[in-house]
């Protein structure tokens, strides 16, 4: 039906009318004061929902420029990195790193496991010397729907003295990332994941031990140079034209995640994934990702023998108007992914379940018992 | 009065109703037949804005992020590049060029002045060792209110055989800017000036003759990496996620722009410069750049012994509520600005004169004749 597609990808999200609103209002000139108070409000905002006292900065661009800006400002070219692949991101930020001429130590592990952080600390115990600049871990793999157990090997990176750098994309205001508590030195995310807003800003968390590094890096920057932002976040502006409009979504989205909580959005995360887990084992559809590694943005979910994931997808869309994701790169056609971050209540995951039930069933699959995937979602939404 | 400013800044400049509206639709997936289907549209719109058959492409940024793409794309660590300065942008391209580690020969004129295209011929001409492998030019340097001859400068470096880079951030929308008839190659903007638009979306128009040079090109890059940009686009995509609601604003902005005609938006932004202009004049203001050198996005304006411009800003604001801009960096408090460009109209000009000679009268300064400035506007508005 015309305009009446429901998202649940892993983003861009679904964005409340709110949002939406404050993003149409008239665009107003970034030099003045009425601009200058939403800049800091939105910076005590980003804090709070970064559980940190450090600088969490905006940039104009996408998550991938977000962690470019990770990566330029506090790197040298032949610095050895290790850089964690276990997914269509994890890959992304080895080509990164090597773009910019880092001396990548690559970690890969099959996409769907989860990074195993004892490979990490052999690593870095192993490095005496010292030569490991900086360790780069996806934390939520938005291509698996595998949630990385970030605590630990963060743990292991603060013992060995290199720079934590994260992208929490598709993490944050979904699962607890508290920057200071775990001792993350930089943190990367995007506006259209957790943020409930349309894509087009970035988001940098900045650690003391970050800043430091920054002073010896050598990588060339200037658009994404997080100097200028914190020089100018300091008073209230931006280094450069910031768009306007989705700072006035931020501020309206930031205000609707304050007014819910943290403990609340994680715990809505936490639910809503374990009823579409749930959901899918009931319809009798084998989940990609372990109950263990489970990411809290996106659910990943294999295809059987009978069932296509592609022709599911397909038909979840014409005949109901739910957009899901496919798998990407080599799980093209293996997998299929359900959003559920964001501005995702119980009721979007109970459609859901009820639409790939009905889909799965009408393309020849035989669940074990017919609305056994709905009762299921149900029991754990309570 | 409350949530009632009149943009008249050089940027963000006014957003029309239906670009609002089309901004605050629901965001859609980024990789479906619908979002396919307004990037095309697009591209489309933007090749026609450029008048060009090559290519033009989308990123997620500020203005200064698509010179950051125009710049890094195309050259190599130590090439010899000649960056004009006259202005705040050209500074800053100074500025970028030299943190990329480019050989930057700088062409310094004072602010308020136009660039000298002999001054190039010269420079280029005694070049007979082909080392200067780019010359860089703002078209419009929004901070002084001066048109550069970009067209005479272009001969010259066509000539010669370097690449030809461009600032049109404030000449696009407003001033033709023929991209293969003037042998541009690398040419950049943003989309809240001439677009009408939000900011968020920058623009960067590539030639054959660039993507050669692109070939050869060492700067480190990823983000801004626009081979990627490129191949996504034959597909009408996009290699990260694009600021898609943005992108539902540029397409309503292209429409109207296309239905305006690009002859009548330049005459139309013609008009209002010299309206302005004369209207400063008749209330005895002294115009900053000269007739023959006048931006048509912005009009900068002296003030005199009795006229206090940050008085004047700071009146035109409270009492009239439109806002102006100041002077940047040694131009504060001896400049202010008046944007016309994008969504402009003969009533907005008119407008912004009379409050202007009402603020300049009630501080002090005595006009050769009350009424005259707004009476020489509308003569010429015609």
């Amino acid at each position: 039906m015309d305009n009446k597609m429901m998202l649940m990808i892993p983003g861009p999200t679904p964005v409340p009318e709110k949002v939406l609103q404050a993003m149409g209002k008239h665009t107003i000139g970034h030099r003045t004061a009425a601009f200058s108070a939403i800049a800091k409000d939105v910076t005590a905002g980003l804090k709070w929902l970064h559980q940190t006292t450090g600088d969490v900065l905006v940039v104009a661009a996408s998550g991938t420029g977000a962690m470019e800006a990770g990566m330029v400002n506090f790197l040298s070219a032949g610095d050895r990195v290790i850089v964690s692949d276990n997914g269509k991101f994890g890959e992304r930020w080895v080509d990164m790193a090597r773009a910019f001429g880092l001396d990548v130590d690559e970690i890969k592990v099959d996409w769907g496991k989860p990074l195993n952080p004892e490979t990490f600390r052999e690593k870095l115990e192993a490095d005496t010397e010292k030569t490991i600049k900086a360790v780069v871990v996806t934390h939520s793999e938005t291509s698996t729907g595998v949630l990385n157990d970030l605590q630990t090997i963060s743990g292991y990176v603060k013992s060995h003295g290199a720079l934590m750098i994260v992208d929490a994309v598709t993490s944050l205001g979904a699962s607890p990332v508290p920057v200071d508590e775990w001792g993350l030195d930089v943190v990367c995310s995007g506006s259209q994941k957790g943020y409930m807003m349309p894509p087009g800003l970035g988001f940098i968390a900045v650690s003391q031990k970050a800043w430091q590094a920054y002073e010896t890096a050598k990588l060339p920057k200037f658009y994404f140079d997080l100097k200028a932002y914190r020089k100018n976040a300091a008073k209230d502006l931006t280094p450069f034209t910031p768009p306007v409009n989705l700072y006035f979504a931020l501020q309206a989205a930031l205000e609707m995640m304050q007014a819910e909580g943290l403990e609340s959005i994680f715990a809505r995360h936490e639910r809503l994934t374990r009823a579409t887990r749930a959901g899918m084992q009931a319809i009798g559809l084998p989940l990609f990702a372990s109950d263990e590694s489970a990411s809290t943005a996106a659910t990943a979910v294999l295809g059987t023998d009978v069932l296509d994931v592609e022709k599911l997808r397909k038909f979840v869309e014409h005949k109901f108007d739910i957009a899901l994701a496919g798998g990407q790169d080599s799980l093209k056609g293996k997998i299929f992914r359900i959003g559920h971050l964001g501005f995702a209540s119980d009721r979007d995951v109970l459609t859901g379940v009820a639409a790939i039930e009905a889909a799965a069933i009408a393309l020849g699959h035989q669940p074990p018992s017919p609305g056994a995937g709905v009762a299921a979602a149900a029991q754990v939404l309570g």
